[in-house]
């Protein structure tokens, strides 16, 4: 029976930025993701471990150009919200790491037995580093480092 | 050296909605997401497998009471895109099950090595149902079903 499926886990996380450039070089300079493959004006896709963040230009992203490969329309303004996993251990070098890289830890948390850190990208998305027990999950489930 | 650092996992995607318990009945009761918990009027967060989506009032994120454990301010407008990541041989079970509960599958693209289904949340959110192998990464990374 279809009525019990269930989806249990997440393939592509998307961002929207004001300057691609400029994210680009934030995600891969600074957080250590990787250049999957880019667009000039509409997007740029990074991987994370095994899954993508992917950067988009909202107003690209309006319209479509309607070809069988082509994806729906999205996009969105403001600031979105994202958390990276990490454990709870490195944290504190992600601190250090990124106040060094001239990031502002805007805030830092401690809950449930994890602790996360926020900071702004360059567009002022809200990103997160949070070891997965701030939701009572394992550390034991994070990826390892490809 | 903190240079080298790099994530590898994402923990929390966030998705802004309109309507937080029609999007809790879309996300628990058509894609089987588990709820985790919910403010009225703020947040619904729910666990995908050992990760998190958050769907979020982005006018209630787009003030922090300041507590020390209120997350700084965020919110966008529009339609954020999130893809879930499946096994390529459940796609068509997804397809039927999505109809089945009177979704419509906007798009369907075919591209290297795997299949994507697009359709949309009731705030219009661009979701899609996709095989990892889409971005080369081998189904073997799936999550189990928890």
């Amino acid at each position: 029976m279809s009525g019990q499926m269930s989806l249990a886990d997440v393939l592509e996380s998307a961002l929207y930025v004001l300057d691609l450039p400029a994210a680009e070089e934030f995600y891969t300079g600074i957080l250590g993701l990787t250049l999957h493959s880019k667009l000039e004006g509409r997007h740029v896709f990074l991987k994370c471990g095994n899954r993508m963040i992917l950067l988009f230009n909202a107003e690209a992203t309006a319209v479509t150009a309607g070809g069988p490969n082509d994806a729906p329309t999205h996009g969105a303004k403001g600031e979105v919200h994202l958390a990276f996993a990490a454990p709870d251990r490195e944290i504190d070098q992600w601190k250090q790491h990124l106040v060094e890289n001239g990031v502002e830890i805007e805030k830092e948390i401690q809950l449930r037995g994890g602790r996360s850190i926020y900071f702004r990208d360059p567009s002022q998305n809200c990103l997160e580093i949070a070891s997965p027990r701030i939701w009572g999950i394992p550390e034991e489930t994070l990826s390892s480092r490809t």
